[in-house]
């Protein structure tokens, strides 16, 4: 049996979802879930739709075909059809930090995330133990600012060697060119340690503490050429009080950056978001 | 235009949401709001769905004497149609406390609820002032152990010639008689001041401190015969130190009780609750 | 039976604990509350204390003055001694919003508040009917861009007049003039819509819509003479997701809103706030 | 520089505070922090007291022995002394789930917890590996009904070889011989995947399911003869919905279960933790 996850994006307009419906109908697919949204405000419509098709004679590539020529087309879509079959990649990009790690490698391999890891980049040597106690491949890419492009060339040919479909940044901690920002558009996925849009750039726990806030955050988003302006993901806030050192703060927002860019890295993978204006739709 | 919103439970099986869009689409409705559910263990399928008919041909009637011939009939479908334009009819029954009451009269006055209050019904005249402030018409029906069946009776008169939609406790207190309850049948919210299944019955506070617990919490739910045992709506809870006594735990779940019986009867009265199993398919 | 709370700032140095519990037995007092917190970073001292005298011949003025003497002076404190017989009063200020309104009301009418209101100023005359219906003196003082010091002199009269402690701007919606930010320094009390720093200044909800976040949030703190730049007493957030418009984030904000200020108000009723380097210490 | 924290619990009665804090100010100490918590209705003192002592001539047994003679006898308090300088040494006993024991392993590993792991014990020998890529023991005690008792003597052997302070159950799913529960009474703290006192006992995710409940949990406490009776340290919570699968529970609370197990961890290892009445006291 085949499973398919369908994506739609369009100006909103009547009987778009009679008629994929009816179009899935006829291919005679079984839809197993339905979810949709009007941004009412703009007229923009999203869909997602799981699908299952149980004849032997199904083709992928020949539905993928009919729905461009038929759907698509028609109501001037963008669109991504997924089948369930093929695992997203997942490139990991580290620093010196593990707790984001540990976290991503555990939940890895106790079966919870639904991808594969081909390697782990980094720009320090620290964490190549860690890497190793899972099995994960590690290659050490030093980054300065004068090797920043060369750096990324490396990391790019890497990237297209494993046909890596996204890459997260787990406290990477540092800036990503444009280079690979363009390759992969809404494919980057950060984790910022602040309630965004609160506390953008560096040491944002040391400017919490400074402001005096009785809640902390963390923000996965993924990367655009706006330093952590990019469209929200997740995110997720703890209490905290005058009590909390900034050591303090940065012990309990660990917990909070593990959780949130988890989620967002699930989500990511079931193929669950889409973007527009810089915003995000989350479907569950 | 007409804007009808479609409530179906069927056991699931292929085609049913394309089915149910086709027939849409034939009656010259565009889906606003598509929404749908499986629970793959019990295979039951659950579907919310809004429309609107913008024909002036349109009529609800019919629309429903067909739907029910050509889907409900063939799917085997509970089913409910509701028009847009019809609010429920919502009928408070209040005791002493007064929280609950000032939260709901403040939303209602501000036009947050979709909803119509004809009246107001408690066993003690107490609060009888702030109905009047808001206008609301008081009933004042005492109950005793012998006049409970008798109170009821009164009650239902009372509900049925204003044509009630559905019933809300406010903290109201009291057994409600099999009499209300089978007449009412997932249409009666209460809100339980604990976290359900936690501290069934009487004084839930206190056996939370007794408990130790460092979390409290308030349910609402529909009433059934089983005491604090129908299924649930809505929950929240907050979090309580050792240092809290029982009348700060009350003082604190007060706030929770607020919110959690707003929320319950924002969710009923836009259709947006199912029921099955004692479970409820709660739509967003 | 007399009962004092004492507020303590002052540099960090050894002994200063040992003295004054010392100092409160020597006059026959028994503390009931204790608690401290040392800025390590800054090395200054605050500390919290409640004392029982049950001695007919205490008097609280030479208590203060004593206390000054013997130890204010020689630590160089800065000090607040409050008799708990004497409740804090509290003028509120108002515009056309009414949820924070009917919220303070609902809770001072059950007696959840430990304070008092004598009068509510307001710069429309919508709300006088809540006012009325709650019996409190409603005072409409318009305010326009020319009558802004006029206004303020009108209303520092009142609440000279009235013996004010503290002001709760519960959603005024003006700038509050530098003459009354002097006359109450860390005493008047807003409640703002957005979870601070993000999003100051107006129409927050509209921002936090624009730029996607998952979470909202309200913000309590003093009114400085930087704009929403003030000492946070308080804050709580709530989750939404893209299909909430901006009218549903105004309507989930309000439930914020309402908590947040409540919550500030007790504190700061209680006497459990202190203020420094524009952050509060806030004890339990 | 020597630092000490004091425990004291007694009955309340008059000028302990004040008694307490000038007996270490006679003993040249230097108070940095102090909280006390009286319980009101069963008139019980809880005192938590860091100290610091910069003489030379300090001695911590010979504080011991003055403070036992000169406060605890004349107050009749239970307490405890700790010296900063000696951690405590925790025994972590698991099964086969493995995501808590990443989690306290990679917290052990970056310095988070201020304790010693000597030794793990596990009934099967599926997570030595785990073990053994941190560097710490592991010893294999398999578990019967009927070599319980066996167990628990090698069990036994092996914590008091080691001098453990206290014991940590990481999902070890056996319950826990008499033998072992009166040797570290209060000192063994496991871990519940529910909310407390709702769903005792096994397959909470399960019933919570079949509940229907909105908010699942998970809570720390205290091994005690009763089930899942013993004293709370730690509840958290998340929020669930009608689509979530009893997998998507468990997975939902395994990140709950590492988090309250971590800071029932720390709150126990930093000598926060009273108890009585089958309650705890949590110092902050």
């Amino acid at each position: 049996m085949n499973k398919i996850t369908i994506l739609i994006h369009c100006k909103d307009r009547p009987n778009i979802i009679a008629t994929v419906t009816n179009f899935i109908a006829k291919n005679q697919g079984n839809i197993v879930y339905i979810d949709q949204f009007v941004d009412r405000e703009q007229n923009e419509f999203f869909m997602r739709l799981e699908s299952e098709f149980t004849e032997n004679t199904f083709n992928t590539e020949d539905f993928k075909a009919s729905f461009k020529l038929n759907l698509a087309k028609v109501f001037k879509m963008k669109w991504r059809i997924y089948s369930s079959e093929s695992k997203p990649k997942m490139a990991l990009f580290i620093s010196k930090y593990d707790h984001c790690l540990y976290d991503i490698l555990g939940r890895y391999n106790s079966g919870e995330l639904n991808l594969e890891i081909p390697f782990i980049i980094s720009n320090h040597k620290d964490l190549k133990p860690i890497a190793d106690s899972f099995k994960i491949p590690f290659y050490h890419i030093p980054v300065t600012k004068d090797t920043r492009e060369e750096a990324a060339k490396k990391q790019l040919s890497l990237l297209e060697e494993h046909g890596i479909s996204f890459i997260v940044l787990a406290r990477y901690m540092q800036i990503i060119p444009e280079l690979l920002i363009d390759k992969f558009p809404n494919k980057i996925i950060n984790i910022h340690h602040s309630f965004l849009p609160a506390f953008i750039g560096a040491k944002p726990y040391h400017s919490a503490y400074k402001r005096g806030v009785k809640i902390i955050g963390a923000t996965s988003h993924y990367v655009t050429e706006e330093l952590d302006g990019g469209p929200i993901i997740e995110q997720d806030v703890t209490r905290v009080t005058h009590a909390h050192s900034i050591s303090d703060l940065i012990a309990k927002g660990r917990d909070l950056e593990k959780i949130v860019l988890a989620n967002a890295i699930k989500l990511h993978a079931e193929r669950k978001v889409m973007v527009y204006n810089n915003k995000t739709v989350i479907f569950s």
